[in-house]
């Protein structure tokens, strides 16, 4: 306790009271004058000790957990946790986790996972370490003192002008040439899906998606009632024949897709399924959305041509974001869009929010023409790379032989299966007791039925953190797979559907 | 063109050759080397002159234009712009000229808008002149020291806690207590609506609006395909005895409102009016959503309480929007949402764009515990206060007697009328020619029909503009009220309700 009376708050300062003592029990602990898993005091205790209110020490705990510096036990008290770990809080607050938690009791596995020390391979968010704050800082800087007021107008429903012309020459390097009346801007890729739903689909129409695929896709097309037709997706891109099939029976709006390094399997498109699809979408008079969430990050010589560089016919909407390579928070992706359905999407944008925030957009403009983008990607794919190789190995080092998986050209995400009538969902609630967590194939399945398929990521690993978490995670799988067999009750609690 | 010889351009910098060109030109007029309506020199031969290609040029004109220092007349070239209505181009881009362009030919109107100098009475985005720009970048700068990374991760969805706190204790101020768990942050009180129109209502579902109301939540609910009831308005309130009857006939999910200095009518309710809402709310089991933009702009001595402070039974749905009085480009707003729907609420905002900026709501919330915002808010009330004497002023000294009106008590609008049987979108025609702009009331009905109604606004007008502008305005209504009754062929061009 003793070190609890340095503490000083003061009632007069426009801070509120928790916040300073938040600053100051942070400050604490990561100057290591309160070493971790150290109990903190109970609440009456020290809010009687600095003569506060009991809710200002609830708010500065809870603001602590939030923030990853303490941990809770119910029953027994709050402590401080081990700093190595306490990236993982911003980690959980991403789409696949949310998504996640929805399905299976949000309010479990939250308190689950912010409690524990886990290692994270669920989370697809980089983390806040890898971001170019510094640079970022002086170009909003730049932005102010150049454009003052004109920084907080409405900035115009399509994007910042100066902007959309920036991307028209950085996607360039991507292949893809556009004019700069097709580029719209949006708050992020999931606004992007959801105002393309917003346009384009009506009560009761069709789209079709891959299977499995992103679940924020899926709940964008569910909220507008759309019906799902999701087709198998194969190590080489979606299976033509059944894609075909379905095109024949159905006319959907549009087929939504990642071709590159798809989310979760990590398979990209050949070159062959490519055209096939762009054709398909000419017969049948379809549009193609193209979530680009990740093609820029490659570790192989392969080709990740990005289907709307090879678009000849305007079947493409293409979707690009920024948040896995650069800053989630930054809330900017953007759209290149058919001139045909340009008119609905703006009006679409414009009902959502309508328009992007314009220092954002006039900040990042400056970092583009700045050449600091480059710079940044190449940092990323170092690191990336790193994990990634060192995942590679530690799979095949340490997991049995019962699990299969695929290794992708790139990307973030790595899908591994199960042995068949095992379940996923079941392994799941085995390791996050042990504290390595996933994310559960049963989450990007439009129905969210259980599955042998599970996806582990590198966004939100740390390198030295990668051979221990598999190592952990392969000892449990082995232990799973024996007592699973053994237990042909819980093997009955589920129907698998293969 | 000598003075043209001036520019240098610098092939090397990493800034677009166009936009080096688009401040060099910009200066050149903001410090006189250019007077006001000097055509410039014609595309070809000023690249000629800067050894650049012609598509630098068009591009720096084409910002210039859109930043409003220069006019385009067809066939004739660009010229300078008169200064002092340059701020008009950052005017044009907000809600309300957006649905008002969509519905009267988008193109033509913005092409009219830009290209003339008008006296904007149309807008109610506040110029940028009036946001606190230092004070702002202050904040941002704190908190990117302060939280480094952790202000880019993905932010919570339901908002940045500590904010969700600050206003638990700012709201406190309007009389409404609540729990933070009932905040919810969004980007915009458009995305309020739109995310509360995506939770709450399905297809067919019914809502009813006052009539006339704010085009931007029509176009939100119509997106949902709600059926809208639209029930009139009257001095007080809401025309309570149509409103009854329509409940008797129909479920809505809601009644949207705004209780205070209603858009576009300046009406404010009775606390009878109130009451009685918040009864019949409870009585036919349905919700209100208060669409709270502009409480705080009161004028008078009279009460003007929102309807959630009075919420004894948690009926109302409470939306604060900061854009009006704050700085629109910021892109937030929050909620307060009842605990029955809080979750298909955070859910909806989850598949809309997963979260608000967190570097805006953390910036927000300093500046909120800085002290800060009640000195902007008294700094805006005085601006405005002034803009609004003088309008009621101009109005009683110039207006035409034909012309029936209604003082607000507070707010950004006035409701005018012509005399039944005239058409305020043909008085707007005419207007707009003769460089005085406003909106009439066809943009505020469900069904976007002709009425005698329109809305003239103080946001975007200087003080100083305002006597000319109702001069202007009023001799044109003379001018338009003896013609139009001699054109009895214009008057069956329409069909008038009344």
């Amino acid at each position: 306790m003793q070190i609890f009376n340095t503490i000083k708050l003061n009632k007069n300062s426009t801070q509120h009271l928790y916040i300073q003592l938040y600053n100051q029990i942070k400050n604490l602990i990561t100057n290591g004058d309160i070493t971790h898993h150290t109990k903190l005091p109970p609440i009456r205790k020290l809010s009687n000790l600095l003569a506060v209110n009991n809710v200002t020490v609830v708010n500065a705990y809870k603001l602590l957990q939030q923030e990853g510096y303490v941990y809770k036990k119910v029953g027994s008290g709050t402590f401080v946790e081990d700093l190595n770990t306490k990236d993982l809080q911003s980690k959980l607050i991403n789409e696949d986790i949310r998504s996640f938690s929805e399905e299976m009791n949000e309010a479990e596995i939250t308190k689950d996972y912010l409690n524990t020390r886990s290692i994270n391979f669920a989370s697809t968010a980089p983390t806040p370490d890898l971001f170019p704050v510094d640079d970022f800082k002086i170009v909003l800087n730049e932005v102010l003192d150049r454009d003052k007021g004109n920084a907080f107008v409405y900035q115009e429903s399509e994007g910042y002008y100066p902007l959309r012309e920036s991307i028209k020459t950085y996607i360039q390097n991507y292949g893809i040439n556009t004019d700069i009346e097709n580029i719209q801007i949006v708050s992020g890729a999931q606004q992007g899906i959801d105002i393309l739903s917003k346009s384009l689909v009506e009560y009761g129409d069709i789209v079709f998606t891959e299977s499995p695929t992103y679940p924020g896709a899926i709940s964008a097309f569910k909220s507008r009632a759309a019906r799902i037709i999701d087709i198998p997706i194969e190590e080489d891109g979606i299976d033509i024949k059944t894609l075909q099939n379905k095109l024949r029976s159905f006319r959907p709006k549009f087929i939504y897709l990642m071709p590159n390094f798809q989310n979760p399997t990590g398979y990209s498109y050949s070159e062959e399924k490519k055209q096939r699809l762009l054709e398909l979408a000419e017969e049948y008079n379809t549009f193609i959305i193209e979530d680009d969430y990740l093609s820029d990050l490659s570790f192989s010589e392969n080709v990740n041509s990005t289907l709307k560089s090879i678009d000849s016919s305007n079947r493409v909407i293409y979707i690009k974001s920024f948040s896995k390579i650069f800053m989630p928070g930054l809330r900017l992706a953007f759209m290149i869009i058919p001139k045909s359905i340009y008119n609905e999407v703006l009006s679409a944008k414009h009902t959502s929010d309508i328009s992007t925030s314009g220092l954002i957009q006039r900040a990042f403009d400056l970092y583009l023409n700045k050449g600091k983008w480059q710079k940044h990607i190449h940092h990323m794919e170092d690191i990336y790379k790193k994990r990634f190789d060192i995942l590679v190995e530690s799979i095949n080092k340490y997991m049995p032989n019962e699990i299969s998986w695929y290794i992708p050209n790139g990307g973030l995400n790595f899908w591994l299966s199960l042995p068949e009538g095992y379940s996923a969902n079941e392994l799941y609630k085995l390791s996050r007791k042990k504290q390595v967590v996933f994310v559960p194939g049963s989450v990007f399945f439009t129905d969210q039925r259980d599955s042998t398929h599970f996806r582990v990521s590198i966004a939100s690993v740390y390198s030295k953190e990668i051979p221990e978490g598999i190592k952990k995670l392969s000892t449990l799988i082995e232990v799973f797979l024996k007592e699973y067999k053994n237990k042909q009750t819980a093997m009955d609690m589920y129907t698998p559907y293969l």
